[in-house]
């Protein structure tokens, strides 16, 4: 069985540490994947330390935006051949069976996904995440990534791209739609790159005025700060769609109120507390506040190829693997533009 | 001008009392109407005492579920004539010039509905509704009455029908769909009826159990109590759709928590005060929340003809004005079913 050299957290209240372990063996439908890269996502900070329920696997890999070359395929393998440019997201199975896995939308599979790691697989193992050097995946929840992608930076779009591109689309924004990306991070800024790219026009609404420039430099039409409470007078209305990447407690209402009618408001984080909601800004002007998470493995092409075809890639910057807890610490601190991504050479050494 | 008799608050504080007042002399776009019967709405109580805001026009004569005769029409009408049978709902009149007048959603008009009672219209006068003898309404704003509906049943269908009939049409609620309606009052009861003859599957989550032989003889197919925990449980992830009457506080999350995938659920009642809105609910099964409020001039229009054509109308307790003030305090015990009509001829005497 292939061994790999990985970083693992070994408890919720002890920081990573290097790691090794065995992967399994490809099957007849598996793919082994010389991981070349590793972004670096929030939930994976929640995960390590047990943020999320008590339930957590350890020792446990984190890393869920893996990029990498194919190094073995299994004999019934026909969609990936030694060499391949492929990328694993947020799940390598699930049920296969269900309405929504029929449907191509695994991420809402009735069984429950399987998560790239912190999860137990169909054989009963724990998964293990893309903090390592290689990763065993059915073919079938694996993507490929478009030759003119550069690896390092495309590692982010398997969750950050997907978790933001999906409710554009699903949502039904198009050229001319007034969008508003609510928080500038590293869900944020690949909404702000993705939504432009569809042809909206692209306002970004961040606490902190000190990103204006920045928001304009990833493409922006306009910036408004939150911090300014006239901000949500004068902007009363504007919007037909909210992409709401913010993680932390928010009032809804005030950025419900930004829509026009019929507008929807989307969130992809996920408060740890719930926020007040009145019924007035939903019912007064027929507005919708919806979630969505991730995406698909078809959606989840699309959405590369897409990126490929628009020149669309994660701004990031690439540690090696022994700096995983100092990336957490900045993370926290908002101190990373946008995504901290892994290379994984750092642990062959 | 044409003197009408009325009961109207006085102020927020005293309860209703007889009124006289003049209506304005129909211009050559109005239609003069003389009322047979008004419904009584939760919201009249809500603006008679001054529950919404500290704004009421005083004194004010409530009502905006208005059916009657055609008494005269002004030179220019075209869409009535003297003798018809017509309907006025929440709103006589509002900007027509706006894009939402222009899609017939006046309900949103963007200078603002005027609404049929405790508004100012164009002319400067503030509107009164219709606890009264007559009133006088530019024929756009009119509705028609088909000749099958009787007169009494057929009033609330002007604020509790188009209220519930209008989220069914606009998010697309069909034949097979399992919809849950939420609370039965008498917004709720058209929801079950309405929903039904579209085809839905119904089911009635109420917290009395004692109206489960209500709502089984309403049509719903199904009952629950949600004073049953179990409920929650039971019916998890089972609705495409919610119609959430409730203008009570409640928790949001539970019932978001009983739709499948993609569902929706509209709130149509506005509680006082906000509930805790959590995130996952939503993010986890790419649910919506969203909000409808009445429906506009070609909606309402639509949803009388079908509930003719279906043969629905409003269960209801026909009272003399003079037991207005009694109704109230009997509709804030929940004592009605489903809705107070006012036989304005007990105004005539």
């Amino acid at each position: 069985m292939p061994t790999v050299q990985a970083y693992a957290a070994p408890s919720a209240k002890a920081p990573l540490a290097p790691f090794s372990f065995e992967r399994r063996e490809p099957g007849p439908h598996d793919v082994l994947i010389d991981i070349l890269y590793c972004g670096v996502c929030h939930s994976d900070i929640h995960s390590a330390r047990g943020e999320w329920g008590p339930h957590g696997l350890y020792p446990m890999v984190p890393g869920h935006e893996i990029v990498g070359k194919v190094a073995q395929v299994g004999g019934s393998v026909t969609k990936y051949k030694v060499g391949d440019s492929v990328g694993v997201g947020c799940f390598v199975d699930s049920c296969r069976e269900c309405g929504q896995c029929h449907a191509g939308e695994e991420q809402f599979c009735d069984r429950g996904m399987v998560g790239t790691y912190n999860a137990k697989d169909r054989h009963g193992a724990v998964t293990q995440g893309g903090y390592s050097t290689r990763i065993t995946v059915d073919e079938n929840y694996v993507l490929r990534i478009p030759e003119s992608l550069p690896l390092d930076r495309a590692a982010p779009l398997l969750c950050a791209g997907i978790t933001t591109y999906s409710p554009l689309r699903h949502f039904g924004v198009k050229k001319g739609d007034k969008v508003a990306v609510v928080g500038l991070g590293g869900l944020g800024h690949m909404g702000v790159k993705l939504a432009k790219k569809m042809g909206a026009e692209v306002t970004v609404l961040s606490t902190s005025p000190s990103k204006k420039d920045d928001a304009l430099a990833l493409g922006a039409h306009h910036f408004a700060a939150t911090s300014d409470k006239a901000t949500f007078k004068q902007l009363a209305g504007s919007f037909d769609f909210i992409l709401d990447t913010v993680s932390a407690q928010h009032d809804y209402n005030a950025y419900l109120n930004l829509l026009k009618v019929d507008g929807t408001m989307v969130l992809v984080g996920m408060p740890e507390h719930p926020s007040p909601l009145s019924a007035a800004p939903l019912v007064m002007r027929r507005r919708k506040l919806a979630g969505s998470l991730i995406g698909g493995i078809r959606e989840t092409q699309e959405m590369l190829d897409f990126c490929a075809e628009h020149n669309v890639t994660s701004d990031i910057e690439v540690i090696p693997i022994q700096k995983i807890n100092e990336a957490y610490e900045r993370m926290l601190k908002g101190d990373v533009r946008y995504r901290f991504v892994i290379d994984t050479a750092s642990l062959r050494k």
